[in-house]
């Protein structure tokens, strides 16, 4: 908790944490130590705070800001229709869930009924984030957005306002900013995990774990991901052990369909969302019909599976 | 045989052909019945006409045609240097496998020295060619070319000329365009497969094999390709006992680096050719990679191969 | 005309036939020649048989069977919202636009709540089905397929009905297989068009359009494309004239949409889907972002547009 | 010049550096202030400390070490050629342009021949590499790199030694790991220059530069490749007067090349060097011929170019 942004510390707030999972936990640790009241609700008892939403609220003085954690989906939308049933004008819930972003303009309009704030907020940094602070893309009204600032400073990197934290526009643009932002993540990894796939084939390279390493600084393509990927490689020399099979949490798909709707080329992101489907197939369909026709027209031998 | 060029009958020739493989010997059968007299030669001496090269030479008058059709790379190269070593000025090499195109230039001029003359030929049309004819892409001298028409009429098939054979251009024109037909080739094959994988997944469409039957007439993607899937998904229903593993013989390769060395972008044909390498792999190195960031950055879970 | 079925020609029908633009109004064309009897509207005067819908309601015998040929989307729904409020129980409506799949549900449920029957077909053909016939595929129940069979009949090419037809699946399932057809067809012109490029640039085979002619017999690339490739080239040598920009009707990307929510990696319709995209960018804004980078990192010169 | 490294003054050495470019000249530069004694040698007299390489090898004691830092191909060829014949048994080459991988081993062969060693190196950093120092990846026997150890430590970036160097391989690892550094840069700029363009176009974010600047810290896509972004961004809004025509240095085809030989898929590298293809070209052919092709069978119309 070494970087936190002192001055922020002048400016305490009121906050209730809904989902105390890996993110909302480490979220919670980080506004404690930046001063921040936090009561935190999860459904799992151990780790919460009080025993349900009710209590929650009752803990918290009007107006209140809640930040909703919870997994992206069914849940956060329950959690933002019990909270619009629960919560008085005045108060302000920010959406912090890998939500997608058309879920926003609705959850806003739901809330607004009942003279409640809302605000969707993009987070970034992963596991990592506990320490260095988590990178914040928020939409909303602006003023919203003023009166959660001590809540965004707190969770943003130390240092200057604009690198670690963006207003990104009206409602949903902090998740659309999110989406774009892992969408250009799933084509940084496979340009990095190409690169290692040839390395490791072409056998020129004698110490590819080692010529990884000496890229982290001076070079073109230096990264946190590739700090990473460094770190990867020694925990697991060649990646021995590590299957292909990869799952995806549905960003890059959104990024791709917004992309295909807005008529603009993302080559790159397909192919490395592609190479994520293709990960969990056992025996390619497409495959199998190739080496097919293959078989038809040229009498090439068919690999018959067990 | 039914579909022979009757009026090529007339006009009749000698040639020795070198190489009675699946093709080879299916080309040797449609020249005879076309009225060509033909001395074949092969390593297998079940199927060889004569007992090796010289026996051959010696049962064709000169000026000699003698067409090779045996495996590209080192075993063509071998006979073609053998063959300017015995056959004399005047005579004609015919080299049709499926060579490189960039071996045809320094082929013709090896011959050249002697006074051989040359001409590349690429053959398309696999196993079905012996009954409707092949497709024949033909490179060098319009002399020559014309010289080895009689020829070429009865290996082509039925109808025009210009349907069904090319005189592409100069040495290694035939080969470079039969290299950019089977780089199409590939294409045309993956997209049918993407297709029918969606299909076979999608579960919308009942009857995939019927569906893929009914686009055979009157639809904007029937093709040759397209009636041979309809018959492969007929021998093999759904494709069940097909393995996604496909081997490429080097054209696909050849027709990329082309490209890449022409600015051209094909990324059609490159997917198709990345999708064949894949097949191969059992557990993919780039997906281990991606998988293994995403276990750094996101605590997500990595799954462990056996 | 050449091509109908002449065994169809004992059973014949009454329908009408809304929207008589290029598609509708050759279809009414060929089922008139099968000995149908076609009542057609449009909103245009000159080519109407009717005045409006009413009328052509009122010219039919129930029950009736009236095929939408209406541009998809809006113009799609509206005509058949009119309908359902205006036709009987028993009497049937062919969806055959372009029309997204998903929208076929809907539209059967809403026919059905006044006892009207629908079925969704894709067409295939373009301009050359008024002679050849159309390749077809229906959506919905069996019966009403089997009623609407002789109409079908008429519109799909003469030979066994399983080549140019096919009861794809329940109400959805002819317009998906339309989708998936026209995601293939992407894949497929593509990869000509690749092969065509890379054959024009490489400057080694000198007759180009002869190479694609001689590849419409005999080889493994043929096909229905292929043969129009040829004439294109035909009409307009080297294609002088054309330009690069292409649009898109909408069927390409529900295909990747589709693909991408059921996870299969289709790279080759991305591919071409994309470049139609790219095709209708004066200035790309992705290669603006690589030649700016570029210029920071490298000093390489950036191209200033005027 | 803040960040060279400290303990390195203690061990100086004598070094002719060829080409004093943007990157030979910064070179010089760094390598002096670390105390190392340099004489220089280009072609442009302005800035050269020599009249010819005869001075420059007349300036060094043996046994010597002279960098080559000129344009890859036929100048660096040339180059190592007349070292070749003017050094002596025991003097050091050491090549560290962007050169194929496949040119060091003739390279080292031919000075092996009067007993001159080789090293090649892939340099990376660009024109920010005089202040943070260069990525280095060297090739060559592990006794000629430790003796040059002094050179490569002044010119890597300060800190730990992996980070920032590494001994690759053999002779021609070094520019083996540069093109494959390469390779994977490619796709990282377009995976940002992809997202960039839908941030751009979706409308949604209306601050887009903010947004990237946001992501400079905490999140999972910061880079030196983003700061550079970020930069490029500020100097020029949008990117207003940018144009798309970006060029390539051929390291991205040689990995796409070398990719191809050892099956090794990597198809996001292959889109980000179609993109650059494309963006050179006024009028792509293949989608001429897509365009074309769409208007002969669907009287789509074919937009005429003037």
């Amino acid at each position: 908790m070494s970087e936190t942004n002192p001055k922020q510390e002048e400016e305490t707030m009121q906050i209730g944490m809904i989902g105390l999972g890996r993110m909302g936990g480490n979220m919670v640790q980080r506004l404690r130590a930046a001063g921040h009241e936090v009561v935190g609700y999860d459904r799992d008892p151990e780790v919460s705070d009080v025993e349900d939403l009710a209590e929650l609220i009752g803990r918290l003085e009007a107006p209140r800001t809640v930040w909703v954690m919870v997994p992206a989906g069914e849940a956060t939308q329950a959690t933002v229709s019990e909270l619009g049933a629960m919560l008085e004008p005045g108060d302000l819930v920010i959406e912090g869930g890998n939500s997608r972003y058309t879920d926003d303009v609705p959850n806003a309009a739901l809330l607004a009924e009942t003279g409640i704030g809302y605000l969707d907020c993009g987070v970034s940094g992963g596991v990592w984030g506990a320490e260095g602070g988590y990178g914040l893309m928020v939409g909303g009204d602006a003023d919203l957005v003023a009166h959660a600032m001590p809540i965004f400073d707190a969770l943003r990197p130390a240092g200057p306002r604009g690198e670690g934290f963006t207003h990104a526009g009206g409602v949903g643009a902090g998740h659309y900013a999110k989406m774009v932002h892992n969408g250009i993540e799933y084509g940084l990894m496979h340009a990095y995990a190409e690169g290692w796939e040839l390395l490791q084939t072409g056998g020129v390279v004698t110490d590819v774990a080692g010529c990884f390493k000496a890229w982290t600084r001076g070079t073109v393509v230096r990264s946190w991901l590739l700090d990473l990927l460094v770190k990867a490689l020694e925990e697991a020399p060649d990646l021995a052990g590590v299957d292909e099979y990869t799952t995806d949490s549905g960003e890059g798909r959104w990024t791709l369909e917004e992309a295909v709707s807005k008529s603009v080329p993302m080559p790159v992101l397909a192919a490395a969302l592609f190479a994520r489907f293709a990960s969990r197939q056992p025996n390619s369909p497409s495959m199998q019909m190739v080496s097919a026709l293959r078989g038809q027209f040229g009498g090439h031998a068919i690999v018959r599976s067990e």
